[in-house]
């Protein structure tokens, strides 16, 4: 939808587990045909965007294989990318070079062709985290793609990303999770939800993400995310003693240190934005 | 201010420990004028309106007390009751009829004068715990100053309000502060605040919150909140559980109950507001 805002897509061909999900796609205009086999969709493709759940991303590429041509590139979408990397190897063997594994840090709490904006990329970051074996022209294609989409383009290791994605995203989306789970699982659930207000809302946005996408995202990053969990519960252990010991100086440090920590993290994103700003055309 | 702008208050007189704080407010027309002393701002008083960190409650209640008149009403804006109660009792004796608790559920992130908007009660719910000493009368007009701007009047007991805001409100603060102060002191804490983006932003929010005033909302509250606290921590080391098994059906679980819990509550509300709107002139 943003490479067609763009001016820059010839021609999207959309294919989908959901028949009803392609259609709606169509009807919106963010495809202009639904494909009629992975042969149509990919013989003759420049670029091909995996974005599924993670888990699915070594099936969908195997299937892909067969019809990948010399000059199509593909990319993907995924919160993850040890395991995908991992996955494309095995899926695409010689032709793993032409796979550039990426993840744009832009989401929304829906999904579903109803929930596309164009404009969701507009600033944000895209990460790639390139493989030995890819050219640094196929990189920039995937780069330029991006950066097509307002994106602001940026590299890491795949083992940097999971651990970076483990702490920032991942773990907060398990907390969240694991907060309204156990509010509606308490004998007065319907008074609580009735008090919750804005706080509980923005705390759990995240919370009303695609089960099926974060339960594939939680397990492909199991191992970093264990030990950002066990750090936090770790965190959370000292400050349930603080508090049973009516230690209102120690929770005011961590308090404090928090707020601190997070109005500079606002300054600084906020100063970027406004660079971002001046800075553009 | 929300006073004001319904025209309904005839004189506010702003009292602060922060003289900073009193000129600004005058500055920007939140008060009419600043109190020269105790005795000027409350002898003549319809209504007195105690706005601090819940520990300093009892305290400024007994520095009133002495000349609070019949006829004047006192309410505060206190996030817990409980303790609120009990300081009142104690530093209002036999003028506890003339104190009204109440707590507007509504609240940002920043604080002080120039954080102050004038429709920030407008459809948000004001919690009034009324004490078997209150009149009806008396209730009814701090319940009438809340409407006035804007605010929807609920009813509880001081113990279940605590009980309930434990859970959705000083609970996911908490929580957020938690998190931050954990990634803060990681050894790549500015590797991992440089991708944080919009969930984490959200997720996080409350934990720009005062530290001086969510220190004392945690105190004031510990019961509940140690409660809340350790049952969260249950949940959390069931779903540590999982991860570290790599059970994605049960984490799956988790997250599906969670989003459906999410989806209905925000449906609950977006409806609600909607029948305001319609009901409304």
């Amino acid at each position: 939808m943003s490479l067609k805002k763009a001016g820059v897509a010839g021609s999207v061909i959309g294919m989908d587990r959901s028949t009803a999900a392609l259609e709606r796609s169509l009807q919106l205009g963010i495809i202009d045909r639904i494909g009629t086999s992975l042969s149509d969709a990919i013989l003759e493709a420049d670029l091909v965007l995996v974005a599924a759940p993670v888990a699915q991303t070594g099936t969908i590429l195997a299937s892909i294989e067969p019809y990948l041509q010399p000059g199509t590139i593909v990319t993907d979408a995924g919160s993850t990318k040890s395991d995908v990397v991992a996955s494309a190897r095995e899926a695409l063997g010689r032709k793993i070079a032409q796979f550039v594994p990426g993840h744009p840090i832009a989401g929304r709490e829906k999904n579903g062709p109803d929930a596309a904006i164009d404009d969701l990329f507009v600033g944000k970051k895209a990460v790639l985290t390139p493989l030995p074996e890819n050219s640094q022209q196929d990189v920039e294609r995937v780069a330029q793609a991006w950066r097509q989409c307002g994106a602001i383009i940026h590299h890491l290791t795949p083992q940097d990303h999971d651990c970076v994605f483990a702490a920032v995203s991942h773990l907060p989306h398990l907390l969240a999770y694991a907060l309204v789970d156990n509010i509606v699982k308490k004998p007065q659930a319907d008074l609580l939800f009735q008090y919750a207000a804005s706080g509980f809302r923005d705390f759990t946005r995240i919370a009303g993400s695609s089960p099926e996408m974060w339960r594939d995202i939680t397990i492909a990053n199991q191992a970093m995310l264990l030990g950002m969990l066990d750090s936090y519960l770790m965190q959370l252990n000292r400050m349930r003693d603080m508090l049973a010991a009516g230690d209102g100086a120690a929770l005011h440090e961590v308090y404090a240190n928090a707020q601190r920590a997070r109005q500079n993290w606002i300054r600084t994103i906020e100063s970027a934005e406004k660079q971002d700003k001046e800075g553009g055309d």
